[in-house]
């Protein structure tokens, strides 16, 4: 990629401190070098005229090389969100489910339209509109499942390349016979095999270096595996180092299906240990229904918990227990599951993760302080989506927060307000509009993160970067 | 009210044809009077050109008199909503509900900020932004609480009236001294009723037929009134004929709290009957946690129900069973609930509680039907913020769908739509935010219809009526 000019940030700065709390950074400053990394955090550098001294001359940067954005007062920049499993193919279907549960939804509605994107022209558009919807929701990374076909999977890769996002792109694995319908799926496992080496060579091709997109090996989910190529993607993860991402007890009919699949196996997650392919690298979507002995193993391996509450909802698959899996060690982010799940925000995500934890809890005696203590907070379901989808996708040490070192995959927030009169207006003053997060003035900052997470959406997201880029603007 | 311009309305009118299904009129003609009353809907008159001989010639109408509003392909009209139960001075507080239930919510969060609201400026403030919020959302008629304050209440009747909102708008009457705080109660209940009474000659002299705005009989809720103030309550709706409003088995805290209150009633509603309170014009907000035979009662009094499933999860006070109610004779309908809800949007409402009655099933067995039949369908929730909404606000008759005599209280949603190159534009070509529907072309209208359910925002309602009146458009 291009070099970018320097660029300096000003304003108001908020981020995961860690689960439990938000960090704010009022009147700060953050430097970002030509390779989209953070150089410098000053905490004290609020202002314009502050840059030449305090900044630019420790870190030797001209002021001619440098663009400097002050964020407006109100608004705020906040980690890009990170979708940690999401199909791309699905995106024209989202909220279309009907009273379908996952393996008839996926006969009925989702089979079809991703077979059907071996049409390139229609790939192109189904995911150039993916890619740009979940930039403008602030989805700095996303964890794709693409296809079977390695042409339109290979698309992907160059469109997310193209248009900015740093994404893990996965071409999906289907050879069992009796499971996936004839029209879609893996000819053999030695095929699917091959095509998914194809697929990482191209990656490999456009992106020597995975700086913004990787491959990711993908086995869908448990029933469309044979053995055989899930052993092979084992052997290439072994060979290769790239993560994996899978599905895993997402619905109670699945985890049955892949009991009697794989009877040697003492659980669905237990059945991917089986086969190698549990390793910290390994992104298991869903995880509604583990059982105390799954957790653990999966907490042992190192592997990584997609919590995908619009989609579980949605589909009747279940209500995810994070704190429980919190509790067992387990690292987890969120994903919106599209189409499963109906929405392409992750601040939908978030919202949802709070509202199903309550659902968790309304299941628990309220005499039990586990009732009490399964409600995420806002806190928590932020950290959800920035710095935990981080950790589930591997990207801790880059992505999530704003320390020096780190890469500029940023959002910038703005709010709306309402005047004296009662009416609203855009925060940012420029007339357009301004959503749906009503300010009155007198809220903490802590209560308008909360009305962000309750009634924001993409007209909140005013700029969007990646990696130093700037990848999505609203006029 | 002035008379009106005369109207005719052509395109695609999507409604509610019973609770099962929806219509789709296409190529249709609706004509409203001067009085915002539907004269005449046509099937078959579809373009500009037939309306002169087909309508106007029939109705006796002068062209020179008539306004032609024509939707363009794509976009269809939809009844307005209707919000059966939310609390205006609340507002503000939209998502700020950290992690409590009902009766710390209403101490730590809710009753300091009603109380405020004696400020008339504030109130001003918030009571437009809530009103303005709310139409652009497409909600035509909503059931408001105000607060204990005489002046306040009124005020929000003047602001529905100007701005144009169809409402019940009810002074909130709490006078149990050992359950309201010392700076936000009624006095005594004489005082309560005697304010009450103020309220609703209010209403009378600004809009005398109620035509637009009504008042609402409004005890908050057991807890919060004595015995004296619902019988002097139950007095005045014998004598006026006014509905009432207020919430019933919310929250288990609450019931307890009422058992114990009233140790001679059987139950929470059985409480509202013994006062006379349980009529067919009683809006009982809630309603999660009813017993068999409180639920029989409240169908044999014909009160009415009003879901609040975004409250309702927020607050962890648990998952309402609609269908049981349903079941039970109860008529049913939707309300934000804001702020203990945390969105202004009965869209938002809608979509909630097909999640909602998700995680109902999921707390019933896998073999027993109900389950399944538990489960409710975006033709069922969108009769719930329609139809059943209007039902349960005792305007069945007048709006909620488009036949011949009712009001014209309807939105005009557009859709986006995918460009071939993968861009969302705006539906109507206007350039403006298409929001997040992305429609690609080859949906069925049923599934443009239940995308709009999972995606769609107030982005996607251009126009709103109420009573024949524009009241929101959006550039």
């Amino acid at each position: 990629m291009a070099g970018l000019r320097k660029q300096v940030f000003l304003g108001t700065f908020v981020s995961s401190k860690n689960r439990q709390e938000l960090q704010y950074l009022h009147g700060a400053a953050v430097c970002v070098d030509g390779d989209g990394r953070i150089a410098k955090v000053d905490e004290g550098c609020g202002s314009a005229e502050l840059v030449q001294d305090r900044l630019l001359s420790k870190l030797g940067w001209e002021r001619s090389e440098v663009d400097v954005h002050v964020a407006k007062p109100g608004q705020f920049f906040f980690p890009g969100f990170i979708d940690s499993h999401v199909h791309a193919p699905q995106y024209p279907n989202v909220g279309i489910f009907g009273k379908s549960t996952l393996m008839d939804w996926l006969e009925t509605y989702t089979f079809p339209l991703e077979s059907s994107l071996s049409d390139l022209a229609k790939a192109r558009r189904v995911y150039t509109a993916c890619v740009r919807r979940t930039l403008a929701h602030g989805t700095t990374t996303a964890a794709y499942f693409a296809t079977i076909d390695v042409a339109a999977t290979n698309l992907l890769a160059d469109l997310c390349l193209s248009l900015g996002q740093r994404a893990f792109v996965g071409r999906v694995c289907m050879d069992n016979q009796d499971m996936c319908p004839d029209y879609y799926r893996d000819e053999s496992a030695e095929v699917g095999l091959e095509k998914t080496l194809q697929t990482i060579q191209h990656v490999r091709e456009i992106d020597p270096g995975f700086e913004l997109v990787s491959p990711i090996l993908t086995p869908r989910f448990g029933p469309s595996c044979t053995s055989k190529s899930l052993r092979g993607l084992a052997k290439i993860q072994r060979e290769t180092d790239l993560p994996v991402q899978t599905h895993v007890s997402e619905n109670e009919g699945e985890i049955a299906l892949v009991a009697q699949l794989f009877p040697e196996s003492s659980s669905y997650a237990g059945m991917f240990d089986d086969h190698g392919l549990l390793t910290p690298q390994t992104i298991l979507a869903h995880a509604v229904h583990l059982s105390e002995a799954e957790a653990q193993l999966i907490a042992a391996r190192g592997s990584k918990v997609s919590h995908c509450p619009c989609s579980n909802s949605s589909l009747t698959s279940g209500a995810a227990r994070v704190r429980w899996m919190w509790d067992q060690d387990i690292t987890v982010g969120l994903g919106t599951d599209m189409g499963g799940g109906y929405s392409p925000s992750i601040l939908e995500a978030a919202r949802q993760a709070a509202l199903v934890s309550r659902h968790v809890a309304m299941g628990i005696d309220g005499a039990d302080p586990e009732r009490e203590r399964s409600k995420l907070t806002v806190e928590e379901v932020l950290y959800l989506g920035t710095r935990g989808g981080a950790a589930v996708v591997g990207l801790e040490s880059r992505v999530g927060g704003f320390e020096e070192g780190m890469e500029w995959d940023t959002q910038l927030i703005a709010l709306g307000s309402v005047d004296d009169e009662g009416v609203a207006t855009d925060g940012d003053g420029e007339g357009s509009d301004g959503g749906n997060v009503d300010v009155f003035g007198w809220e903490s900052w802590e209560e308008r993160i909360v009305k962000w997470v309750f009634n924001g959406d993409d007209r909140n997201t005013k700029k969007v970067w990646v990696k130093g880029r700037l990848v999505h603007s609203r006029g």
